[in-house]
């Protein structure tokens, strides 16, 4: 992976903290929506954490697989980012 | 929390399992579209759990407050939904 | 429909005058990412109106068949809120 | 703009009748759900839209930029990407 390794493990350890609060707000019988915000924000973590990681690709291999000329990782690459985007649109 | 403990807890913990096996995967230095798709995995757990988390919610405690019928409550309640729904939209 | 009228026919109406630019700057074969931002702006437009409904919906439709207490209709307009917040989740 | 214009077109055609539609629905004073369902699918074939302009455009102005070497132009095309996936995480 081509993202700044501390910040993204940053990311995914604040998240799975939050995942550990939830998991305790769940036990406590917490109000719904208090939960649910809560599962909100650890989602918009981690697709904090997607975009980082999908910018280092595309300025790190995929701008590699373009420079190196070779058509078929050339292509892969381009599928690849393709099928994200089809996830992202969803 | 009016949902199913039990689920609830069980889709957290497979959340912030595949967390833990995230975290690997940047120390191990893993392809970035791999990482990439497993984040967008556990973001979907996180959605699924919170889709149930909601539909309890509105079948416990909007479905209470309304038959109830204490109407400052009542507009609390659709407060509440119209604002999950505004987050959900963006 | 129970949101302001004017303001939906209005937001819709922008979003196909839109579209009709949209088709224009296809026609004339604009840039790709150009054409792509202004597809954003339309569905922006489009979820401004389908939340305007939605709020409308809950303080009007909703409320009332909770006031009315008619157990059919209430679980009936629950149905619909779960359905709509599980298409929005995707 | 290289995705099939034929295609765009017919899908923008299609969505910008469904408009029509709603503002006729707006106008009868149809059921909100009703209404909110239709402005839905008019969403989907708007965001298949871009789906299958985002693809010609990585299949042919992206990697024609990389083909060409230029890397201004390059790194143009990389930013807009990630502009691109960076609105369509939100």
């Amino acid at each position: 992976m081509k993202a700044d390794k501390t910040k993204i493990t940053r990311l995914l350890k604040t998240a799975r903290g939050q995942l550990d609060g939830l998991l305790k707000m769940v036990e406590d019988d917490r109000y719904c929506i208090d939960i649910s915000n809560q599962l909100m924000a650890t989602q918009a973590i981690l697709r904090k954490a997607n975009c980082e990681i999908m910018h280092a690709h595309l300025n790190s291999c995929v701008r590699e697989a373009f420079e190196e000329g070779d058509s078929l990782r050339t292509q892969e690459k381009l599928d690849e980012i393709m099928e994200m985007m089809d996830k992202l649109s969803k």
